[in-house]
């Protein structure tokens, strides 16, 4: 075995590690909060000792920062392509709603950690995360106003139709449970449906 | 002094007691979570000792049922009043998106309380509560349904339009704060209005 073969299968050992440690804290955080949560919860969730925690991340507060930034990315990737699959600010909307929707209903536990214990980052942290966030806003800020420009949206304030749209979908990570009667899909197709309601499309 | 004096003085005592106590606890519970809150952040968040907190409340479980209890027969008032405010199904909706909307604005503290610190009840708490949450979806799958009947409203599923609304409005506990440039008011009419669109009423 070559020296950088040995390099990257320790790497991708310790990425995994890191990965359970993540999946742990989530579990954590998700049961008890973050301020509730343990570094001996965590392991215990990870299945490991509180002593493997220490040797990724160097407190819990880096857990929850590394936690939340995967999770801002991956729900800002989502929405752009769902933003970028159409040129029409109406399918655009739909698609950024879908995306949004059904994200929060199939990552419901990371995205209630995600959306819920913010105010437990650091203040440099917290600062990156909200970077994301206003960026998620930037996206659907400009697809409504492209569609108020175009005459196909109708409403009177701009920032508190998105505020309503993106809250919307938030709010499915409080709600939704795995195996109830409603896919993350029907929830994806009903919020997007109301966001063109919620922006006065015309139908 | 007669007895009955007394004996009243000596409540109303008790009960601004309690009262404080379960302010105390709400923003400890809102800045902490419920698990993070120690019986000491209470009652340094009271301005009392950490013994009197268990003279007033058995655990810090009943106190945040009685803080989820309160809330939630606020809220169901409130909405209750909307409701009955018009015999027009567009109106008791507004009136009802309305009422719940202001409210969680208004009340954003105690409301991410209420909201998202469920899971830390007991069974029996739990079950309470969640009948007073059922009361609050059947007062608007009531409006939504006469709607439908009457050819007010149009939606493809009642039960989901439910969700999107009262989560909406729920949502709006998470992001509001006081002393930004919208009021409570403003934000009871935008989304008012927006449960409308969502219900698909008839402009």
């Amino acid at each position: 075995m070559s020296q950088d073969q040995t390099s990257a299968d320790s790497m991708s050992k310790s990425e995994k590690t890191r990965k359970r440690l993540r999946a742990g804290a989530m579990a954590a955080f998700s049961e008890l909060g973050f301020h509730g949560a343990s570094t001996r919860h965590i392991a215990t969730a990870a299945g490991m000792s509180p002593a493997a925690v220490y040797v990724h991340y160097k407190s819990k507060e880096e857990l929850l920062y590394r936690i939340s930034k995967f999770g801002h990315e991956a729900i800002l990737a989502v929405v752009r392509d769902g933003a970028a699959s159409s040129d029409d600010p109406a399918e655009q909307l739909r698609a950024y709603a879908f995306a949004l929707a059904k994200y929060h209903a199939q990552e419901h536990v990371s995205a209630r950690v995600v959306n819920y214990e913010l105010g437990a980052l650091e203040p440099e942290h917290h600062a990156e995360i909200i970077a994301l966030r206003q960026e998620l806003d930037r996206v659907v800020d400009a697809i409504l106003q492209r569609g108020l420009d175009r005459g196909v949206f109708h409403t009177a304030n701009l920032r508190m139709t998105s505020v309503t749209i993106v809250g919307a979908c938030i709010d499915i990570a409080r709600w939704y449970r795995d195996g109830g009667s409603w896919t993350p899909d029907d929830v994806g197709r009903f919020y997007a449906d109301s966001a063109l309601r919620i922006a006065g499309a015309t139908p």
